[in-house]
């Protein structure tokens, strides 16, 4: 049973939510209004259910096919074929450079694209977010001629793009990274091993563009000793380069989407940038990854939740509890007349409308950040998405994993069964957590970088905000109550902040004992705004949307914001429980 | 990578810190004294190690097979002959009826074997929870002729035993079972279509005998309709009978567990007990398997950490944060310098010796109620086991889902693959949450049956055991603290149970909506009592352990119990944030 309905409707009220008319007023984007962009939708929701959808399963079913003595990969049945659609029917270049032949469209345009293609298929889906990885740093680093060789069939979709990152030693450390690159007249010579490689290789394309993390001879040890780049799997003078892949992973999940072990013995390789300076453009190419995977949960969530609602809509089991509701020409009552069976639904619903709308707003930031005229609001929108993004990294992947499983709850056995495809999800999605780097480095990344950044002027933007919606609705007779309680979660967010912030500095064991909570008690209030924002802007509009929307941003401060005081008592306790324990008391 | 190492050390100090000499001391058990006890463990935990776990990898892999024309499951290589050599080694009857050919030996040592097989392949250790329930149904309410028949070949393990309860319309609701049994001289004809039977065919043994939910055709409809039968694959007279394997379900996990659907077409079958009165076996039955569900989330949850303790120590990755922690020698220091993988170590390590803590003092109550010649120590003993049995199901195997997740992420990459087995892990434990009556059910057990029987006695029973330890340590320098947590934490579910006790009467919907939270919150009041006897036991016997045991204590209600803020927050929501929306609003 696979089940999907884009969510368009949902995708346009957010928005419009979260103010979109600022991004299409602007002269960069004056194609897209929001007519237009919800047409692109539409077409794209509709291609990923008749097109994405049907392979599913059985890429999960058949996976991959690796040659051992070629290193080729097949791809599963449908697969090739699908991504070739895509190309022709010009969805993978919609947002890149015009420059390039892309269609200049929004990243936020691009983020509801993305959740479409992950919900459809998400082993499929990540060659599309590596390639995308792969123009954004080339776009920022690479010199003229190289942004001439390569974005032209990158940006299109005619090639695929790849992140050679992590080796067997060096996972969340690169300053650990051993691939050695040696200069060989303009080009370097790269020998080295890269593990984890997600579509490293495959047959969507006729070329691949690896971008590789490697050592200069001269290179200082550690991450400072980092230059990157760009190993074409087909050199321009259409020779076959000596990068291969080596093997295949055998994972939980994403089972048709090919994780690599690539052995460079010599390959051909090009510097993007400066030497020794390669980290650069890593966090270039991350913060765009970061958002990308974060709606890998709200996609998986969102498509669980669909499932397990049809289900629950047809299924009848044991009677009503309250005994008006029974149906008395039936020997069960329709499960959702069960409180709990309501309460796993809701659970779902209540987040991942939420992260949603954050996801939405974070990508509305960025946006403005690269072509609002003011450079006031470009400055605050770049603060925000600096600042969010590690949590909607983060919390969306963690929540979306529980989102899945909960659904599955709902399903019971048959949930559990490869009859139903939340058990694919819920494998799907677990590595979310780890890979683009793990929850915990998304933690570190908030507390160690993004709040002290600039004297904490992101962090300010963000109290500025909250601050000015409850300030605006505190007094309205059905958004008081939320602005009220939204007050509540940000003051404890500022005053752990401000306690923490300045622990932290004197004692980094305990902010990094406390970052994973920190992070979770952040998104927490972020979410509560994202409830705010919603409904205000549904009761404004009028219509059936709004109670229902009034009702659910409740449902999340009453059964999902509580999480928020027991994560405030883990993070006052310290880091005593945790660092008193000696090795081999574990 | 597969590594365990059985804890049996910590469960020796379990038995003695929840009081096993009392167990011992009853003339039923005179052959289990503390140390033959642990000497039996030994063996077990060698033979799991050795023999079960060895093919926990292949049963994963290659799965079962099932003919089409006969019906008849193959069992993965090896399966067949470890458990040939289980039986052989007297493993399987050694806490059976001595009167039919078993050891005679406690509960308490067979919760503690269970884990071990649950560790060592938890596919092959469903056979023997199965055959366990039937034995105990049968023990309970068949005839001398039946008992006679079947006792001892299942109880020696020569023979399998199963569970037929579920239909494709029957689930958690089995008063919608339809399976027909027609009088036919002095048995039964039975048919009908039975699914999710967990070994319901396989190679492990010459027969199998199988327990199955019926209608006689005098039955009132609903639950007090069921009547339970035994149904042999063969017949005393060494007929095939017709009851058959129509196919094999498609699981997340459990791969080398047949989950059978079976056809019974007029298979023979005779009538258990009374007619109709059937779900009184069912519940005889389902507290010993309620319990061996619980201990299946402990049992994933240790070698999940084991496994991840063991890469920590191993791996190498960034710089502490600590300068003084810095390893000079090294390019990047031991992982286990980092706060948060501590602390994901610790949230495994707090919450799984805590569970395995309340398995054991449920288990020695088990026994307690059976053998103690003193009447109020029986009823008191029994009074906990019923209302602690929903509990260490329902908690434990929530929160063995969690830890096997944590002890992933801890991993990173390397988790997620099939190189190390936790991700296989995780998938088999998933299901527990479902199966053995979902989760909710669980609670809806505790809430709606343990609570309100007797008066309320069993809480009476609970709160006194504990408040008698609050007394006893509340002066004390070191146990004091916690003696303090853990009665705020049973004042805390006092107050509530009495203010929902009062509401859930006159309102079963709010009861509904409260009650999976509810479940928790006792759940950790429970835990934070079996932290507080293991300290007391660990400080009074002194050495090594002491420390580790009060820092492990002190840690739970430092970061886990704070969760019990947040469940009773979801809990005075009431039902209204559930309850006020329309279908169509989902």
């Amino acid at each position: 049973m696979q089940i999907y309905r884009a969510p368009i409707q949902e995708m346009k009220f957010l928005l419009e939510a979260f103010g979109y008319d600022q991004v299409s007023a602007l002269p960069a984007y004056s194609d897209f209004d929001l007519d237009t962009t919800v047409a692109m939708l539409e077409q794209a929701g509709t291609f990923a259910s008749e097109v994405l959808l049907p392979i599913n399963r059985v890429g999960d079913k058949q996976g991959l096919r690796w040659d051992a003595a070629t290193g080729d990969v097949t791809t599963p049945p449908g697969f090739k074929e699908a991504y070739a659609r895509m190309v022709e029917n010009g969805f993978v270049g919609i947002c890149g450079d015009r420059e390039f032949g892309g269609g200049g469209g929004p990243i936020t345009l691009a983020t509801f694209l993305n959740e479409f293609w992950i919900s459809g298929n998400k082993s499929f889906s990540m060659c599309l977010g590596l390639s995308q990885g792969l123009i954004d740093a080339l776009e920022m680093h690479a010199n003229e001629e190289q942004k001439r060789a390569y974005l032209g069939k990158l940006v299109t979709g005619e090639w695929a793009g790849t992140m050679c990152l992590t080796e067997p030693q060096a996972g969340t450390d690169l300053g650990l990274v051993r691939t050695k690159a040696e200069p060989d007249g303009d080009r370097h010579r790269l020998t080295g091993n890269k593990i984890w490689i997600t579509f490293g290789e495959h047959d969507f394309t006729e070329n691949i563009v690896h971008f590789v993390l490697a050592r200069l001879p001269d290179a200082p040890p550690g991450i400072k000793g980092i230059s990157t780049f760009v190993v074409p799997k087909i050199t321009s003078d259409g020779k076959r380069n000596n990068i291969k892949c080596a093997g295949l992973e055998h994972k939980m999940g994403i089972h048709a989407s090919p994780t690599c072990v690539m052995d460079l013995d010599g390959a051909e390789g090009w510097l993007v940038g400066e030497p020794h300076r390669g980290m650069r453009a890593m966090f270039t190419m991350m913060n765009g990854a970061r958002l990308l995977v974060g709606v890998e949960g709200i996609a998986l969530g969102e498509i669980s939740y669909q499932t397990a609602l049809a289900f629950a809509k047809e299924r009848r089991q044991s009677r009503a509890l309250d005994p008006d509701k029974r149906d008395r020409n039936e020997p069960a009552d329709n499960i959702l007349v069960h409180p709990d069976v309501r309460r796993m639904l809701l659970n779902i619903k209540a987040s991942n409308e939420a992260m949603r709308g954050l996801a939405c707003w974070v990508s509305i930031n960025i946006d403005l950040s690269r072509h609002h005229p003011d450079e006031q609001v470009r400055q605050e929108a770049d603060d925000l998405v600096a600042l969010l993004t590690p949590i909607v990294k983060s919390y969306c992947t963690e929540r979306g994993f529980f989102n899945i499983s909960e659904a599955m709850q709902l399903c019971g056995g048959a949930g559990y069964t490869a009859d139903m495809c939340i058990e694919q999800y819920l494998r799907d999605e677990r590595i979310a957590m780890i890979y683009e780097g793990t929850n915990h480095v998304q933690a570190l990344d908030l507390v160690g970088r993004k709040l002290p950044r600039d004297g904490g002027r992101a962090f300010q933007v963000f109290c500025k905000r909250l601050g000015a919606f409850i300030a605006e609705h505190a007094k309205h007779p059905e958004l008081g109550p939320l602005a009220k309680e939204l007050d509540k979660s940000l003051g404890r967010l500022m005053a752990l902040t401000g306690e923490f912030g300045a622990k932290a500095m004197a004692d980094p064991e305990m902010a990094g004992a406390a970052a994973s909570n920190y992070l979770n008690l952040f998104a927490l209030t972020a979410l509560g705004y994202c409830w705010c924002v919603q409904a205000a802007y549904a009761l404004a509009q009028g219509g059936a949307r709004a109670q229902t929307k009034l009702k659910t941003a409740r449902y999340f401060f009453d059964m999902l914001m509580p999480e928020a005081e027991a994560l405030e008592r883990m993070i006052r306790a310290g880091k005593e429980p945790i660092m008193s324990f000696a090795v081999d008391e574990l």
